[in-house]
């Protein structure tokens, strides 16, 4: 059966759009925390990475409702960095996806500890995952916090803010990325891999897909910041030029990110074909990297 | 074997104190956030949370390097906590311990990454640890979060904020202190219990008596706010006083406090008595709260 990535996307993120409020309603959260949390893990995301883990799950075989927490979890984790990284001290941004960020509306030391929280409640909700082995459940912790913390996300935001005084090599650029954006990309990639129980060479081979698709989301993310509507992207558009960031575009000028960006989807689908897997959806969400609007 | 609480106590600070930061220096972080997390994590702490644990362990008779993880993430968990809590947009504090607070020395981006960094690290370390099984490590993970999340103390930080504008009610107060700091007094016990394997009644007996600890070692803070020196804390004295903090000393007065941090202690041990282990550590412990000075 080939199912439509459209139409598989609009399902996966309508089901963790209903689940993901369930987490937070399930706890006994002090009235204003709980807001703060809810409005910007709610705040109509992608599930870009949800939807990942599911299709490598669908790839694989195994039933996605056993990725269910995991990639609840993920969003929690995805949210908490963009709370903090929208902060006065970090990149002080007031408008996210179109509506004022976090600390706009709730004050920054709500905000501090919404981020805090949703942080702490993800590793709660995939350990108490009541459909997976107390052995996997650990092994994907020690994959996420590993991929979210100081060696991975945390660790590319701090040579993202040190970056900004230097002009960057795309070799240190690509770094930074690999580490701030492509390791939580990886991540539901590498979980599906593990709750599917993915052969040896698949998990190799599926890992190797979802780095380069790692590096295809920025360099898409870059571009779009030229070439997008602030209307489709709910925010300031050229942003990363004035503030003369290092992006592929400045780097390699529009069209030799574009030409990068059709590299590296290239690649990632070359990888699934060794597979042996039912990977059309992968292939797909690889794809639509290369014509998306926002 | 009596061991003296004094020995025990220095001995295993200094067992985590050597531990600690192997857990840092093994992983591939940008030297500065590295520095950030290591200059609070290793601030000179009492370690008094993981000497709990390892007085648990020692009371079941288990072996206290299967503690070791788990009290390296409690530890990184309580050093986060507090450099978000001493942030401008916090509780705004230059001073710790007597040295300037982490965002003073390191700029607050790094301040807030070196937190997340240290929280995120945190369940690596305990899901990582090869002397526990993935059950019994999956079960820490759960309670750890939920103790420091937004149930727990991150909850209980966001009560304290709101609370600063309005006079509590003693038990309003105690509620607040629950969440706050006695989820992450009750945890190690919990842990040790769950790692040592108590019976159904030996568990309940040890959290009861972990709770009541908590709320003597919040007690006891605000009365050394009162009446300690500034040398021996590392803090200004008094300042909850001029900050119009809800304390126990401010709701009951000094000696009402006093009282009450003594009936505390004293139910505290009396649950010991129920559990029929080797609990004299945790008795010690107990006691030497009546009595410390920093």
């Amino acid at each position: 059966m080939t199912v439509s990535l459209d139409t598989y996307m609009k399902e996966k993120k309508a089901w963790i759009d209903r689940v993901l409020p369930r987490y937070l309603n399930a706890a006994p959260i002090p009235e204003k925390l709980k807001s703060s949390m809810s409005y910007s893990l709610m705040a109509g995301g992608k599930r870009i990475r949800p939807i990942l883990l599911f299709a490598t799950l669908h790839a694989l075989g195994t039933d996605e409702e056993k990725g269910l927490c995991t990639a609840a979890g993920l969003e929690m984790i995805h949210s908490y960095s963009l709370i903090h990284d929208d902060l006065p001290a970090m990149d002080d941004d007031d408008l996210r996806r179109g509506k004022p960020t976090n600390h706009k509306v709730f004050g920054e030391a709500t905000a501090i500890l919404a981020g805090d929280g949703l942080l702490t409640l993800a590793f709660q909700v995939v350990a108490s995952d009541r459909l997976l082995s107390g052995e996997v459940k650990s092994r994907i912790i020690e994959r996420l916090s590993n991929a979210a913390g100081p060696e991975g996300m945390v660790g590319g935001q701090q040579e993202d803010l040190e970056a900004e005084e230097q002009a960057l090599t795309i070799d240190k650029l690509m770094s930074v990325h690999r580490r701030k954006t492509g390791r939580l990309i990886r991540f539901p990639v590498e979980a599906g891999a593990l709750i599917g129980e993915a052969a040896r060479e698949q998990y190799q081979c599926l890992t190797a897909y979802a780095d380069h698709l790692g590096l295809a989301f920025q360099i898409g993310d870059d571009i779009l910041d030229i070439t997008g509507s602030e209307a489709e992207l709910g925010k300031t558009v050229g942003s990363d030029l004035t503030n003369h960031k290092n992006t592929y575009v400045s780097l390699l000028t529009l069209d030799g990110a574009r030409k990068e960006l059709s590299r590296h989807v290239d690649r990632a689908i070359a990888y699934l074909g060794s597979t042996g897997l039912k990977t059309g959806l992968l292939e797909e969400i690889a794809a639509y990297l290369l014509h998306r609007t926002h």
